[in-house]
């Protein structure tokens, strides 16, 4: 589970020339890219000299008759929901529907160590240069340099070309640790919740932040999916996006979920979390109001949720993602549940998760 | 103790134009300037329009019968030496001599709210579109706005204009605490001990971060001296240098020391720490091989302070910085006089150095 680089390429992390490598685009063989839709990937299209080296994972939602058009010249496979419950049987009740949160299954179903996934209503975003911007190159960079969770590092990323550790930083941290996760962000339209949403219908984030940086141990954060890379290997099995959407009663915080209960796995195994560049450029605002109505319970919930979170030690005996998040889902069963019954429900699931989990990783070692 | 701004003001920050309010320069009666040196200063020449409204005190170091010319028009109070001798008597032996670390002399004279610290070789710094930038103006935005250490916030600043808090960010977080710190960042000489100078004399840092940060709870920073600003009345009381330079083993590290104390005290507080912005030019890297001198004892000695920092804590009792710093110099007696016979006299001193910001605290307020 360790992850382990050869110390002069995680300094200077990867050397690339436009994502490329001498031996093809970066990673190429080892990362999937996973995309949930519901519509035509036209979107693709832009992003074609960045990702069309890579294999898609396309998670089809809702009505798995509707056929979705994927540009000429990708490489792809592609579940709706019939494959879904064909391959999960019972187990697939953990899988959402009508929610982005069945993106998840594409992260099950990869074989890949890294996985990056992005919304459909992503584009690509340009630098204060006017130059576009590789984010998929940016979050391998991230993912392939090591994170300091330990220690605050006040001119961000240490390992960045032209940055270093400043004055009184320990040189015992200076090694930093594995990454496990590298969260991008948004220019444009930035991820609001609904009521801000209706406050500041017009707000645009055109603020170009030139940093990546760790968040530290014992913080928690607000991980949003829609520009979003792991390490699959590390923490693919915490990377669950809960019970949202159809016939539950909260949406929108799938990404929510898993970033909370990623953070505090991370945190107890010793694994980074990175946040800031890469930026995509995020097209449209959602409806406001239909995100209200998804997100109301989340809004209250989410005051008993996070000091959950906060407070949530996990035993030392739990040494792999899988012990930790099945330790999780217990503490959620017993701590949350009375705050609504579903989170007896969504216990029960990340149990199921697990286990889905871990018969298709068997199933894929076992090839 | 507590620090009250009215809500409209706090979330759009102080709005200004150019450091200028109806009523004048921003806080011009209650914010001090506190310069250690031994040299004229001809550097306040160039921040003129920015610094020369406010009062200056200035710490003269070294030879206390040199002359330090000021240029005309700055109003100012200068203790050299002696001064400090006269003032404090007995107690004078817990301010250092030929060190920086003499500048908390400075905190302890002002009667004013807030303090800008800032060396004599730093220079007015240009934003990437050429501008100049008003250090002091930000760093008063950071200070009269709120902090966020309870829960991190991807897009930095929420306060800012343009920003705001992200979907999944708690909302009984968002009127934030009040800050007591803001710790402002440097262009062309990064702050770098000496191995790292040794190794990359010629590294300058010329990437401009356009952002400002809360250091999360729990979690330390290298607080740099050289532009720094802070509510004297919140954590005053623990903005204390230690001892360093002339008879000590130690230099360098005085800053440190009094951002690692400040720290544990504002989580204790619940007093915010902000990072990034404003950025100010260091123009030249002092030298490697004195420093190193300075420093080597701390190099090792911080790999046990960081951890005793990590895991200090203060009981629930100690409710004022002063209560909380005399704690802090009681377990630094304990625990680390073990690694070296100087934090027996650290402590002593840390204990002089309140009984001391008691009493001209006491002398002032008597006045």
């Amino acid at each position: 589970m360790i992850h382990m680089i050869e110390r002069s390429s995680k300094r200077r992390g990867a050397a690339t020339t436009g994502g490329m490598t001498a031996r093809g685009p970066l990673l190429k063989d080892e990362l999937d890219i996973v995309i949930p839709t519901i519509r035509d990937l036209a979107f693709l299209e832009q992003w074609r000299p960045y990702l069309s080296p890579y294999h898609l994972i396309i998670v089809q939602d809702g009505d798995p008759t509707k056929k979705i058009h994927v540009p000429e010249g990708y490489d792809y496979e592609l579940y709706n929901r019939n494959d879904i419950n064909r391959i999960l049987g019972p187990k697939a009740s953990c899988i959402s529907f009508k929610d982005s949160a069945c993106r998840c299954f594409g992260f099950m179903m990869s074989k890949k160590k890294y996985i990056f996934t992005i919304d459909d209503d992503c584009w690509v975003a340009k630098d204060p240069s006017g130059h576009e911007i590789n984010a998929l190159e940016q979050h391998i960079t991230n993912l392939l340099s090591p994170s300091t969770p330990l220690f605050f590092n006040t001119l961000y990323d240490p390992y960045r070309a032209g940055a270093d550790f400043v004055r009184g930083y320990p040189f015992s941290m200076r090694e930093g640790v594995a990454t496990a996760i590298s969260h991008g962000l948004w220019l444009n339209v930035p991820d609001y919740d609904a009521p801000t949403q209706l406050v500041k219908p017009a707000e645009k984030n055109t603020r170009f932040v030139d940093a990546v940086m760790t968040i530290p141990k014992g913080t928690l954060f607000p991980m949003c999916g829609m520009n979003l890379a792991f390490d699959r290997e590390m923490i693919g099995a915490a990377m669950y996006f809960g019970l949202m959407g159809d016939g539950q009663p909260i949406g929108r915080y799938d990404d929510m979920w898993a970033g909370w209960c990623c953070k505090v796995i991370c945190d107890h195994l010793g694994f980074g979390v990175k946040t800031g560049l890469p930026y995509i450029h995020h097209s449209k605002a959602s409806n406001p109001f239909v995100n209200l109505k998804k997100e109301y319970k989340g809004i209250f919930w989410q005051e008993e949720i996070i000091p959950f979170f906060q407070q949530v030690v996990l035993p030392k005996e739990a040494v792999t993602v899988e012990q930790c998040y099945i330790e999780l889902a217990k503490q959620v069963g017993e701590k949350l549940k009375g705050l609504d019954p579903y989170f007896t429900k969504l216990a029960e699931a990340m149990v199921t998760w697990i286990e889905a989990w871990s018969e298709l990783s068997g199933c894929q070692k076992a090839k």
